[in-house]
């Protein structure tokens, strides 16, 4: 009888049902109080207003003025009223969807829906058959986007590496090629260059097949950094920015100040400046295209003060962008945040608890793009096979802290005390249990549950080294053909790409 | 210029501040709602007055009759009405201190304020030395307890490791002699035998000069698992717990029901159980003697439910975890809980998420008493030395997050981002930098911050080798001396101490 009971929760453990979504609702954790979030928002004005934002002489600045933007030409600065601000946020698109070629992996960013994926861009790979540190390569980029086609918790695919084989002229072409051909997540990349968006543009018709249907579903987007902290628009990028939204390709506008040296050191300050900076280019957004898809990507980053670097697997990063996250639920914009960096050279303990602690945080705010949350070592230098597999356990378990309770009566279960209290004494069998086993618990792929004697007979391996094997063995089967041949075809002959045609099978 | 900064940065770090004490107030994670809340707690009641506890022919049975409750002799079942449970709840106390030698280290368990600390009671060590597993001793105790005493994030020394050459009738004494000499941090433990109560009391006594030095500021309590879950009061142990009532030392009703094994398999059912079971306890406490200290021990666990055995690096264990917190602060009663467990069975990087994500949770819910957020391995078999180390860094982010964001004219920087904006550009120089570079941020001790040529440079280990070194280290030094020779000479002359003198100096 027991026996057969075991067999019964063991033989109907369901793989085929997704009980952890993307899309679950955050915002259990709120690290602001109402006021606090009005009081950074109005600070966010008056820099606005008082301080301004440097913009040298250019459309952006043109376009702004005609506006009713004051413009101290002498000094490039540009002031812009409360009234400005606020009547333009209204004309934000506050129902964006970043699509997937593949239509089950679409991202609906509103209310407090989490999503969790890759961030980029490292120029360094540890190997995964040497564990040793490299340039980071196109074939890498490839190979991690098969990676993650293929794991259930990370959510789309924002280019990891920079592909260091690849001259600067045709990087943004074959990233995107890359990325695409290797997943059917969304995909999200930079555009080095202001002419390269036409190009990316027409990827993407291509694969769509014609340019209402590209229009209709965009299926990669643009992270730009528009803005160089201090409240500096920077101004190549912002020419990006423009083209992007006219080419009508989704946004993200990144900014990413530094507490302590392009931020002020006081977080709450640096908050106050990273929410100005974006309503900044909030504004100008509307002004060029009124609720063209843009994510907020104010991503407030920590320095160590002692030293003057940049440090991403603390409390202090996770405790911003967590804020960062109930302004954007304020606003009703989505938000591109950043969560699951370490410090860490390897996937060791520190990787491990930087990770879990800053992933937890910012989910559980309820941030709708927690980028980095996938594979990112050595602040954001370095990216390791292996840490896709673990990283994909974690958030399997920040997707089910996210999922949280759900209390009614059913759940109450007073029916279900009774009967076992008045009868065998244990729940193991109860029917109740039978039927909640796949729903109500999540069971990682990587991480050990078994017992010492299990856990030495396979080998004693740490969770690095099973997830070692693990990406090896998906990588040798996993070649996902989203470009039909005369695709294919159609690209190469367009564009100079990189990637061999017979790296792209088993 | 810049070289003097970056020196003047260097040597203002002060160690000397604790910007991080103990007892930082949480409460910014709730996953409960208001109303879940009070159906949880509808729930708990119908369960005692409808369903009941178990309890054989006792002392406790007899006092919870006089007090009202309806019991049914034949089954061994009492029922508690509402009016009892929510009458005597009234009595419990809502101020408990847990005391220390050293009053620094106070624990002030009311509000939302958050401690973290050890757990146990483990039955294998990984030696320092030799990495391998292999049985706890004594001197484990004593040796973990002298390295817990120099880490400023582990809160309270709860007896971590069984010593398994000690023979059971020697245990009790022997676990709190060697505890209290290791460390002047609050020590708790367990207690095997009631008979036993009155010689820790006649220990705590003789520490503290006499009786009613020790009833005001009891430096010790007694964790104490009375209830065999489902709704069953374990007989012995109710003992135990009214021994140590009337003995005056404080207690943790502890019940630790396994969702899905000795509790529903929905997550909110096993809470309810738990919130009944701790309901049933406290009724017990005030009708024995009003006011007693007593923590609510209300740990949920989890199974996994393919293999049936306890998990604990589990989302769904700090969600309940985190949910209990919140009904404890509904009651107005200090709660310990669990966090820190994971399933590896070493430091690796599933150790480290598993870690970081559950006290991060439980923490935030402002959790009192956070019991086995350092040291754990191997759900609850194994600790390690190194690990006390590494917990101790996860401990400081986690009080950072706790501590959280402070919103005032001054933090949000709108003169600073002004004057920077329109003079240096920079931060790093600002006067509010250097002002706030210690008190704003948390610097690490153990995990890794520098370059990876720094790190290679210093033999490129990873946080678990550098734990094992610095653990190395600090027990090879610190020996607190927190017994007189007199007193030492008067303990060993009352009881039969185990643990040799010229083990306890350098």
């Amino acid at each position: 009888m027991k026996t057969n009971r075991r067999r019964e929760r063991t033989t109907s453990h369901r793989t085929d049902v997704n009980f952890l979504p993307p899309g679950l609702e955050g915002g259990q954790y709120r690290p602001l109080s109402d006021e606090a979030v009005w009081q950074i928002h109005a600070a966010a004005l008056t820099v606005l207003e008082r301080t301004g934002v440097e913009v040298q002489e250019s459309e952006c600045r043109d376009i702004l003025q005609a506006a009713g933007a004051r413009v101290d030409a002498r000094r490039n600065r540009v002031y812009l009223s409360p009234e400005l601000v606020e009547g333009t946020l209204k004309l934000a698109n506050r129902r964006v969807v970043l699509y997937s070629r593949d239509e089950k992996f679409d991202l609906h960013l509103h209310g407090k829906r989490v999503h969790l994926g890759t961030g980029g861009a490292a120029v360094q790979v540890l190997d995964l058959v040497s564990g040793r540190v490299r340039e980071s390569c196109l074939r890498d980029l490839y190979d991690l986007g098969r990676l993650v086609d293929t794991l259930n918790n990370i959510h789309f695919y924002l280019r990891p590496v920079v592909p260091r084989d690849v001259a600067n002229d045709d990087i943004d072409v074959n990233t995107f090629y890359a990325s695409l051909a290797a997943t059917g997540k969304h995909v999200m990349g930079g555009c080095y260059f202001p002419e390269k968006v036409a190009e990316l543009k027409k990827i993407g018709v291509l694969i769509a097949g014609d340019e209402k249907s590209f229009l209709a579903r965009p299926f990669f987007s643009l992270n730009l950094g528009y803005m160089v902290s201090p409240l500096r628009f920077a101004r190549e990028t912002l020419e990006t920015v423009t083209l992007a939204i006219r080419a009508g390709i989704p946004i993200v506008l990144v900014s990413a100040a530094q507490a302590g040296a392009t931020a002020p050191a006081s977080l709450v300050g640096t908050l106050v400046q990273t929410i100005a900076e974006e309503l900044a280019g909030f504004t100008y957004v509307q002004l060029v295209r009124p609720g063209h898809p843009t994510l907020m990507g104010g991503m407030p980053l920590v320095s160590d003060l002692r030293t003057g670097s940049m440090i991403g697997g603390t409390a202090e990063l996770a405790l911003m962008n967590a804020a960062s996250t109930q302004m954007a639920h304020f606003y009703g914009l989505p938000i591109y945040n950043t969560c699951g960096i370490t410090e860490s050279k390897l996937p060791d303990i520190q990787a491990g608890f930087e990770k879990g602690l800053t992933i937890a945080v910012t989910a559980l705010a309820g941030a709708h793009f927690n980028h980095h949350a996938a594979g990112m070592l050595e602040s954001l230098l370095t990216v390791a096979y292996e840490q896709y597999i673990i990283d994909d356990d974690i958030g399997g378990q920040v997707m089910r802290l996210v999922r949280g309770l759900e209390v009614n009566e059913e759940t109450l279960s007073l029916e279900v005390i009774d009967e076992v209290c008045n009868g065998e004494g244990h729940y193991l069998g109860h029917p109740q249990t039978l039927a909640l086993m796949q729903s109500e618990f999540h069971y990682p792929h990587t991480a050990d549950r078994g017992t010492r004697r299990d856990w030495e007979e396979k080998g004693s391996l740490d969770m690095r080294g099973r997830a070692r094997l693990q990406a090896q063995q998906l990588l040798q089967t996993h070649y996902p053909q989203l470009f039909s041949p005369a695709l294919d075809q159609q690209l190469r002959d367009s564009f100079n790409i990189l990637l061999p045609r017979d790296q792209m099978a088993a």
